[in-house]
């Protein structure tokens, strides 16, 4: 199937939705070896008991959840190692890991924000390893593929964020919007709050109801900001609002944003191509043409279309994909797949 | 139980869900009683057979649907005439019936515009009945409570003009934002694109799915921002994006404007109590207080809140209502009882 | 309205689902006043602080919760005391209330079961009070109206056993089915498994999923069998499962049951009309017209449909019914208005 | 990959939900080459114009559906021709295509029943073309493998009667139930129903609703006693009803039958444990352990359970599907591969 020798992978903190996503990807990646997978609720119970999907899959079946711990983590062989571990905890074991020679791909928030004092305003505690923020790349391998190929500690970015910063950068790297005029609301499946018990996320709660939360500062902004911020060549503020909707996977994002310079809907179109040529899981949409978060979710996918509103002078650039594929374990992949010298879609092509 | 007379009704295109709603509400109301229910497709079965859940009530048990023919609801005895029907046919019946000493609350958007040149911008056909635009009221109760009583034609508003107008007109009569910095997303239940029969709205396609439509000129964008225009003494143009999310009813509107003069969280907290103060369908809840659709369904209130943002200097307002009730049917009865001279929450506390 | 004095009622446990439904009732309820509610989470909290959708409710906004003590309760002037709190817990307040003179409506499971080993072999405890099973009344109004009017202390019958027991008793009755023959399928809403922080109940576990649990021994059983075996006339043995399904309310049962001595459909269809033609909120649909939960969800009816298959000469019956309400909070405000000698229907008609 | 050439295959009636399952596996089988697509209603569109979900992936790109006729099916080189087409359409097709030379596998009823009596009384129609019933074969590949495998017209089986028969086959095989008590109750997402315009369909409609149908006789029952009769050696009748619940894809199926000779848990574990020992995408999941849905969405797996209920003397099974693809295109999928000589699980693991 492919002269490429497979690599070893652990998944730390793999009884959430995240992690089942990437033990779901991993599990038919021809290219990787799942050698580890840590909980501590449920260390000791066979994968295939924990997520009861994986019954019946060869693969998962032979493999049993372990303690989190640095030593055992090392001691599986791993060479790269997924951290879907709250923030403030990831960092504890990257470091370790990294300086044991094992690469790390991040999906907490704990390595996306290169400022410790931008980390510290939105996270509300002191960043717990900020001399390593500069080893780490952010990382959207649409964006930095060669970064994310070098490095040893990848942040994998937020699934809000890749909603919002995705659609934005081209444009803003050509300067049809002016910078100042973006605001942004984003609906997100439940999944996107983590297998949690926690009664506001009942199913009796979130069905038939429709929820505006965190205004007005999301931490996502965070990243979102710095992204945006790269891309335009100077300080970029934005609004944002997230949304609860009753679904269990998906995010769409509805961003406006003024037009700039007389731009119009070919300038945009012809930005997003340009960026994009190359990117086997963008895809653009056209004109006036929504994205339906059903068409990306089970994919990494993400969908993108844009509007330009004369009457108002601007734009409306619409995302959807799936929030725990392309928006976390999908792009983790990604990353993973461009670090170890592999195609990017090696396992994630529908 | 009062002294008032009750009034003779008629619903005429009952068997969507709007008339449904009416229907239901109807059927409680002490001071009404319903004499007429017209469809074209339901003509000759009892209301219990079409709408099951009616089955037992003893006032749903002796009606029967009759043709919608002006004469036959003139010779209903009917004395107040609700219309829901699709724009361009309601007006049909307007017309007619008012001329006849009726008085009529119509549902659709047909007398909604004052302007026939934004209706035929909007609604893409010519106004059916352009003179008779000067005698119809915009019936929101909270902002024109004495024109709509003594109205013989109210032109009942949108849900989603309902869930952004309550919220921006005390703002912008004051002067609290620039009104040219609004932007909108609203998000809306599925019974919002009435009962028929299109693959679109089949469950296995709006499950699972969030799904924009309608950019970047939904048709609501026409008397939102006439009364967005007269609420600020000039012309104002948004952007406004509907979003389908897979709840039954509901629509959340999360709507964006920039601050002016310094004004702050407790200039549009006074702006809003000051002017909804006597409203009873209108509650408050607070700053940074985000609305959850499920607190609002079922019932005839609009949920707001508000947010300022300092860092972008914006504020977030956001509402929840139920797109049926007070964004329709429920709305349409608080000018019923306005006109009747009815106390106006008669039939629609809780 | 009326020339019966209100009534004083208290509501022990009020913060979870069936609680919450009460006071809802209970607030619109024109001869209940409602003087004391409590939670132990939630006490000296507003009503309408806890329940947002009560907000602006005239009768809510002037009512804390407080600590569910027997002299608090007692101290309110309570006459009628609902228990909606878990079994084992409810008896602890049953006794020492009903002993102060106050009439107690237990929505928990401690006063349904007249026999206390078929408790303690369903319920896994021995019985918290034995000696006064024999003063409680086994509330399904349909069949004892004048025992619970009479009653002291109602059980008001668990959400599955009703929508069960209420086609089957006037079948069993007539001797129209082998009451060996009984087979029982049950579908709920998750609202059934109440306001608990488990991650089950997440909505992301929930949607899309259709889950059978407790299989073969639901507690439900107990009661059922005993209220099937009283109308047979000997002992009942049932097969019964309960399914799990992504609504929020809503129960619907399936319910197989041979015919005996040659009893077809207008046999079931005129003993059902037999017994319930003074009942009002029982809705017989007729003959293989099966029910839908949609249509009985947020009111107090059951409705249930019967069809004779003569290929395996067995009935199929179908209810379907609110589980909060028909299967909790509406049928104990029904037992209420009996006990009070008000109309049955008061405060829950529509 | 594989020393094993591909095959081409032709997909007939390819624009509805089963028709999408089918496309969805082959774009991503290593051994099959989808040659054709045929749609009346998108002739001429390109796959991924009526299904965005294939947007972007490089085989779906290349393919438009064409007119359904006889000609262009054999004229595109298709070997293998599914046919997703309504049943009594199905059978216009299948005839000359098999004359052809080609290999039929059929997802209508149309070939089920080898008899073509019990398809009139079923069907309500003459079976179209009942001299090529006997060729057919009932195609559920862990029952009659080497048939399905020789065969050039499999029927392949309804979604229903997959999820009834697979638990009972074993079970009445080893003759540890009573064939005459059979119960069934399953409950079917709506993707089931299909994907026409149909109100009763509506998201407003299924959304909040549980709603059995087709009692007392759905058409499956004919197919199911089919098969449970060869089983049992005997004529076996069951009951069965239908409930429509609200999620996308999936089937629950509980089915109790009467435990004979003092048979227990088990002997109905060895029952199925031999029979399924080498089946790959049956999973049994042990005593008690209901299965969910939402483990087999998605997958082409069906999990089964069982337990004995020793008050009543009954077994109930239980088990879950997804609709789509165990009970219709995977499953078809399944026999395509036994007729190829490929592995069974080609293109379906995972």
């Amino acid at each position: 199937m492919s002269d490429l020798d497979s690599t070893r992978v652990a998944v730390v903190g793999a009884s959430g939705y995240s992690g089942a996503e990437l033990i779901r990807i991993l599990l038919s990646h021809e290219l990787a070896e799942l050698v580890c997978v840590t909980s501590r609720a449920e260390s000791g119970r066979k994968l295939s008991e924990v997520f009861p999907r994986f019954r019946g899959v060869e693969r998962a079946e032979a493999i049993k959840f372990i303690e989190p711990t640095i030593d055992l983590i090392i001691g599986s062989g791993a060479e790269v190692v997924f951290l879907a571990l709250p923030h403030g905890v990831a960092a504890e074991y990257a470091g370790p890991l990294v300086d044991s020679g094992l690469k790390v791909i991040d999906l907490s928030a704990d390595f996306r924000i290169s400022d410790p004092e931008v980390y510290a305003d939105f996270y509300e505690a002191d960043h717990p390893d900020p001399d390593r923020l500069s080893d780490a790349v952010y990382g959207l391998p649409e964006i930095r593929p060669n970064e994310i190929a070098e490095s040893k500690l990848v942040a994998s970015p937020g699934c809000y964020p890749t909603s919002i910063i995705l659609p934005l950068i081209p444009i803003l790297q050509e300067g049809l919007i002016d910078d100042s005029s973006i605001h942004v609301v984003s609906m997100s499946g439940t999944s996107g709050a983590g297998k949690k018990a926690d009664a506001a996320l009942l199913f009796a709660e979130c069905n038939e109801s429709v929820r505006p939360y965190s205004v007005p500062k999301h931490r996502h902004l965070s990243e979102i900001e710095q992204e945006l911020s790269l891309a335009a060549g100077n300080n970029v503020t934005i609004s944002f609002t997230p949304v609860l909707v009753p679904v269990t996977a998906g995010i769409c994002s509805i961003i406006y944003a003024t037009s700039r310079d007389g731009s119009r809907n070919d300038d945009v179109k012809g930005a997003l191509e340009n960026k994009y040529s190359e990117a086997p899981f963008v895809r653009l949409l056209g004109e006036s043409s929504p994205p339906d978060t059903k068409n990306v979710t089970q994919t990494n996918f993400i969908d993108i279309s844009w509007s330009y509103d004369k009457r108002s002078d601007r734009f409306i650039l619409m995302s959807a994909e799936d929030n725990l594929i392309k928006g976390a374990s999908g792009q983790a992949i990604q990353s993973f797949n461009l670090m170890c010298g592999f195609d990017q879609t090696t396992g994630l092509v529908i």
